[in-house]
């Protein structure tokens, strides 16, 4: 059957799929239903009765909790609300107002930050919020082209960088050792650079042998450059992400200005919830047991992407994509593998006849800052909310639509 | 015996009590415990599965629990997290990065805020930190002087005034309604000046008659400021502090500007918490028969607190008093019936006392802009951590303390 007729045919079938979020599916949430009951009748974290009010930094035994997630010390850790997207916004609207160690960043009008492309929408969204232009550079297979980034922080106007650590938002990609070190060591023109380390998926593997990330916080403070890196994770996609609990975590100088501005806008963060995480998860140890039963579900639904991609695209040379083995995202190229392209790039075409046919992918472009890709050839496949079934039917319609937009 | 004696006696107690913070007692905490094995295996909120993302102005039946205690409409309310002063802080954050509804407040270097005093040093401890001259008017019995407040708002760069209507933190009193009235009605050179309406005690009456206030919304409406007023409450001081939940009340478009931009900030607050005080509660009513259950256990400490006073100071002639309906505090002022003072105020000198004494209280001037009380005369009682006999015992100490001060 042509690509044309497969397509009418899909069409048919009146699918209504949905391949847009990076949301855990209802299986995953009743993994930790648990919670729902938790802390039950304990409310004491050691002598802190965490039902009232107190406690800038949170729980000790959580701030334990997230210093082993993301290799720090727990004195460096500041445990916050639900919402570690919340607590960038915060660091960066602090940083603004008030700077960041040297002048507030709102005095240098030429502000700028650097973007690695494709990554994460809600990131680029904050810094294109307070005002920063934003500075693509492009992702690799070993994380942001470190040449691209050494040559933008020659200007004391770039302020800094999201990173995705490990199985970045879309592409998968974790970091190499050389990536993490060069980005510890190089030298910035701005002596209050920033790296933003969102380790949102610093736990969330599934595959036996996930690979390791270099510790940053060690490496910038190695290389002189302690205040540097900014490090971020939240359980929203460990348990429920309506009702996690995030934390950052830094040098001791950055994490004593947080805090002290921080006792300025809070009386303190939800302490019960952190002791309902505590409860439920205990250590590091039963947050990774626990991690693995995510992997059960979610693994399958990555590998039926891969298969179909393989057996639908595969040696066309009219698409690339990821194999990530963690996160919740492929990033899918059109035409990339052998220089051919589709017409003008065509992911937004792909994007609207996969939706002529039902199934709803992310935006084309979103990955990108201003939600614009200039090469128009990405899309971000986001398997993990629908079941099986339907990420195998809605990863067919992306194919057919892939070879439709081809002339196949 | 002489004061001094008395005095003398009392510190050979060892006492170690403490009367400085404005927190629920362990016994408040209790009436909320069901709160910690809620919401069980409930997680539904009509057809929004509560644990998943999304929602970035809460559940629905939440908005309408605050619209109730509030009188607004529900699309008016946004539900945030567990803090109130975070809200206000970020509201704050906004107009000055952002402006409301005008310039960014930043671009006024001479930008003033209005602070009645005594008041809560939180307020104004936001608005020191971002750059904001503190205005000082007086409290009355009826709220701030309007004559004072007035005044100060014929000047362009005063963009706001913090204002607690109900039992105001410390001096208990309720806004009268023509204080409501000439708030809602003055006119203000700036045209994006801004009420921060501060309910945080708006359900909390510990008496049988409680007074009402007058709808701040309705009345800036009428008078054609429907963007004038934004007002805060949360459920701190109803179950568990460390873990209410509060929402902010507007004009439609107030309420539009801040959602857009909080979707920046955040993809949601945490739902399962919304949903688990509304389990809870159930609604208004049954709120406000929790509140009766807090009313029982403080009530007694405000009625010691009077008690003490009036037998120890009564006539005197050498402080005043405030006699609240609800909240959480006394002011007391030095001095100030007969005219009379302590010799420089005394209010420093009468802390100072106490906890040589072994009883802690609010440092003086802490109600008052950058901490300095002008007439070193105002002490916020606190009495509803403590127990009974520790507010009674606390009190007889602070009574002999002002004696002593004056000389008696």
């Amino acid at each position: 059957m042509s690509a044309a007729a497969e397509y009418a045919r899909l069409k048919g079938l009146s699918l209504s799929l949905d391949m847009t979020r990076g949301k855990p599916c209802p299986a995953q949430l009743d993994l930790s239903n648990r919670l729902l009951s938790l802390p039950a009748d304990d409310f004491l974290d050691g002598d802190i009765d965490a039902r009232n009010y107190g406690g800038i930094d949170g729980l000790p035994a959580v701030k334990q909790l997230f210093a082993d997630i993301l290799g720090v010390n727990s004195e460096n850790v500041i445990v916050g609300g639900n919402s570690s997207l919340a607590m960038m916004y915060d660091a960066i609207a602090r940083a603004c107002q008030f700077g960041a160690g040297g002048d507030a960043w709102n005095c240098d009008a030429r502000r700028k930050f650097i973007c690695a492309v494709p990554g994460y929408d809600r990131h680029f969204a904050i810094t294109a919020h307070f005002g920063f232009e934003l500075i693509a550079v492009d992702m690799t297979a070993d994380g942001p082209d470190m040449s691209q980034v050494e040559a933008a922080v020659a200007d004391a106007a770039v302020k800094g960088i999201w990173c995705v650590p490990k199985y970045s938002n879309p592409s998968g990609v974790c970091y190499s050792d050389d990536t993490v070190r060069r980005l510890a060591e190089m030298k910035t023109a701005a002596a209050d650079f920033r790296i933003f380390w969102d380790n949102a998926y610093a736990e969330h593997h599934f595959t036996a042998d996930p690979p390791t990330l270099a510790n940053i916080a060690e490496l910038c403070a190695a290389a002189g450059n302690a205040r540097r890196v900014i490090q971020f994770a939240s359980t929203s996609k460990m348990c429920h992400p309506g009702s996690g609990v995030a934390a950052m975590a830094s040098d001791a100088a950055n994490i004593a200005d947080a805090r002290t501005q921080m006792a300025v806008q809070t009386i303190g963060p939800d302490k019960i919830n952190q002791l309902r995480l505590l409860k439920f998860f205990g250590d590091l140890d039963g947050l990774r047991a626990h991690m693995k039963k995510h992997a059960a579900i979610i693994a399958p639904k990555f590998d039926a992407v891969q298969e179909i991609l393989a057996r639908e695209l595969g040696g066309l040379g009219i698409a690339k994509w990821s194999k990530p083995q963690g996160g919740y995202f492929i990033s899918l190229d059109l035409g990339t593998d052998s220089g051919m392209n589709l017409p003008g790039g065509g992911a937004k075409r792909v994007v609207e006849l996969a939706g002529e046919a039902g199934v709803k992918l992310t935006a084309a472009g979103a990955p990108f800052p201003h939600g614009a890709d200039p090469h128009d050839r990405n899309i971000r496949i986001a398997p993990t909310f629908p079941s099986v079934d339907e990420v195998r039917q809605a990863t067919e319609v992306l194919a057919v639509c892939i070879k439709v937009a081809a002339g196949m």
